[in-house]
């Protein structure tokens, strides 16, 4: 019986986890959920699973969801709030297993302190990786505890590279679905509509997570990812588009060997691999090989989508140079969706902030945190000076969900 | 060190060995040779790599070839022939892999004599697994050693089950080109040239494989193989159709995840593959993932290919019927070369072998070797039935090459 938390559990990898949890109940077992606002799937998850902990976002709603909770007639489940509660949640001792789907920043700290508390990590937060990446692959290493990755392209590596040793691989290939712009002529750019670039040709997401797709940033940020997970140079990290997203990624060994992973893009599928590793178990989640048609393949165009580039950079600098990569991406990002900045100016304030941003090494979660506030704050003001429309004021790094 | 015998040395995968030991003078040596007929090449490799023991076809042959030793100033070469020879470079004292690369059922005995002298053998020889797989797989799992398969396919499903244990694989799938074939109308089946069969559209081989790959039978003798090396149901080895060879083959684990091997098409690499195996060492074999265009799959058509269907039925059944299955095969397409029977009369001879040769197991290597010659009787009966031209008389297992 393997013991679970999930930190980002309304979310939905954290719905996806409970949905594997559910078909087998003999094999797992829910011990604590982090959640953030939304407190009425929350109050239905603590019915189902009877969690010891529940950790919310807000103070004032832990006070709500307990009553809640009585009124429901749950007993025996601790309420907890904020960032204190989810790394309580994190490090429970009852769990063995911590699923950590906290988008952004916000997932960082927890995540940190559960790999410190000597949990296996199942890593569905990519910003974790990108800003702390270093420092919770040194910690996991410590503890001689795998970090398994619950993205489909990094599972797919995983998988892969256990066709030979790490020190065995020459390099690995993301492949990237190219996003809705793949064909759209650079000069079109600057007119892209937030509506455009919400139409994700393959996989149904997040709204920051399908921008990020369609600038290709997405893809930047698992290159960072994979270099940190797998102990990779950026230059053994490739990119290659794949519009069907059919094969998750591949890995080529140094005797010219490529093994590639794929399945159904079904996020259930990497989800119960990690809750499994080194076990593989049977699902229902099947690929039809026989419905293979057509496989396509293409070289990105790093000139089209240049945050591929800048994450290449931030990727070789490490430290403070991808934290300043995420948060800037993160700010840009919702400066697209509010009105304030063009499609093509994401590209612009990020590279800005790069630019600006000191390439040091950070030793700390506590100096990770405070470089991310502070290029948020640079990011912000970039921003301002390409927009007429203020940027919306947004809550530096909280409990927030997908 | 690696201390390296081969079987078949001057064939094409002996070659191929040959310029693999080559390219890492540090990490092989070569012990053994056993040849055939080519004493040419054969006193080449001699010259070049200096065996303990070579082995030729014929005993006339082995005189000829000690003088031409002594002439070229060689000594220390141990020259033996036939059958006997052919085991006594299998089973040398200072060898430790055993590259069994002898076509047919020629390689048979020998091979299990390599097995059961608990060398590790790198296998070449398909007809040794659809003839004896089952005595092979039994020995090798007794003297603990592994069969590393040298094929592509077979060696393709090598490495992606790496990627899991064996009670883990739901099933794998082996790919095929599909064959020169592959769009023509069954209808025209009867008026294929050998000129035509000989053109295979992805892989460089032998007459025989060429023309098991344009009926599929030879994907066919593949199922089987991969039946006996991974202990799989038949049902749970599919075939489909990939023209262009680039996927080699796939594994499907009941997880759902499928892992695939890419790589050239070039039998250097599944050879340093079984040679180095469980390491992997660095090879200028790259296959360019860059260059990746398109990759087209089909379910493949067992109606126009009934020698496929006759594989599985083999496969199933196993002892007789797998040997019949391989030595109609062979006589049949021999028949069809000879311009005896029609291309779809391969088939045919098979099927009525097949229907003839009673379902039993066979439990050593000279009942399957009896079995064979009683096989090989049958088809050339049923060849004489459907032609008009004599067929020519073929010896029966002796030392041939590719």
């Amino acid at each position: 019986m393997k013991r679970i938390s999930i930190l980002g559990s309304t979310g939905s990898i954290g719905r996806s986890t409970l949905d594997v949890v559910e078909s087998y109940p003999d094999r797992f077992q829910i011990i604590a959920l982090a959640a953030g606002r939304n407190l009425e799937t929350t109050l239905e998850q603590a019915r189902r699973w009877k969690p010891r902990v529940v950790s919310v976002a807000a103070e004032e709603d832990a006070e709500t969801f307990h009553k809640s909770l009585k009124t429901s007639g749950i007993s025996g489940v601790d309420v907890v709030h904020g960032s204190a509660g989810t790394v309580r949640v994190a490090t429970h001792p009852d769990a063995d297993f911590v699923v950590s789907a906290i988008v952004g920043v916000a997932g960082l700290e927890a995540t940190y302190e559960a790999v410190r508390a000597g949990k296996t990590v199942g890593l569905a937060n990519k910003e974790c990786m990108v800003a702390a990446g270093e420092l919770i692959t040194a910690e996991a290493r410590r503890q001689g505890k795998p970090l398994l990755p619950i993205d489909s392209e990094h599972n797919a590596v995983h998988q892969c590279l256990r066709g030979g040793r790490l020190e065995e691989v020459e390099r690995i290939w993301l492949t990237a679905s190219g996003g809705p712009f793949r064909n759209t002529p650079k000069s079109e750019f600057s007119s892209i509509t937030v509506e455009q670039a919400l139409a994700h040709p393959t996989w149904k997401m997040g709204r920051r997570i399908t921008i990020d797709s369609a600038t290709l940033m997405n893809k930047g940020f698992e290159v960072i990812e994979a270099c940190r997970l797998f102990d990779l140079k950026p230059d053994q990290v490739k990119v290659i588009v794949h519009p069907q997203s059919t094969i998750h990624s591949m890995v080529e060994f140094v005797d010219g060997s490529i093994l590639a992973q794929f399945s159904v893009t079904d996020m259930r599928l990497p989800i119960l691999y990690a809750l499994t590793y080194p076990e593989r178990i049977r699902s229902d989640m099947r690929f039809s090989v026989m419905d293979l048609r057509h496989l396509e393949f293409a070289p990105p165009d790093m000139e089209k989508f240049p945050c591929l580039a800048l994450a290449y950079e931030a990727a070789e600098a490490g430290g403070a140079k991808s934290v300043a990569l995420n948060a800037a991406d993160e700010v840009a990002v919702a400066a697209f969706l509010d009105g304030c900045i063009r499609f093509d100016q994401i590209t612009t304030v990020i590279e800005r902030v790069l630019n600006e941003t000191k390439s040091v090494q950070l030793e700390s979660i506590n100096r990770i945190l405070e470089a991310d506030v502070g290029a948020r704050g640079a990011a912000q003001e970039k921003v301002h000076q390409l927009s007429n429309k203020p940027a919306r004021l947004r809550p530096s790094p909280a409990l927030r969900e997908e």
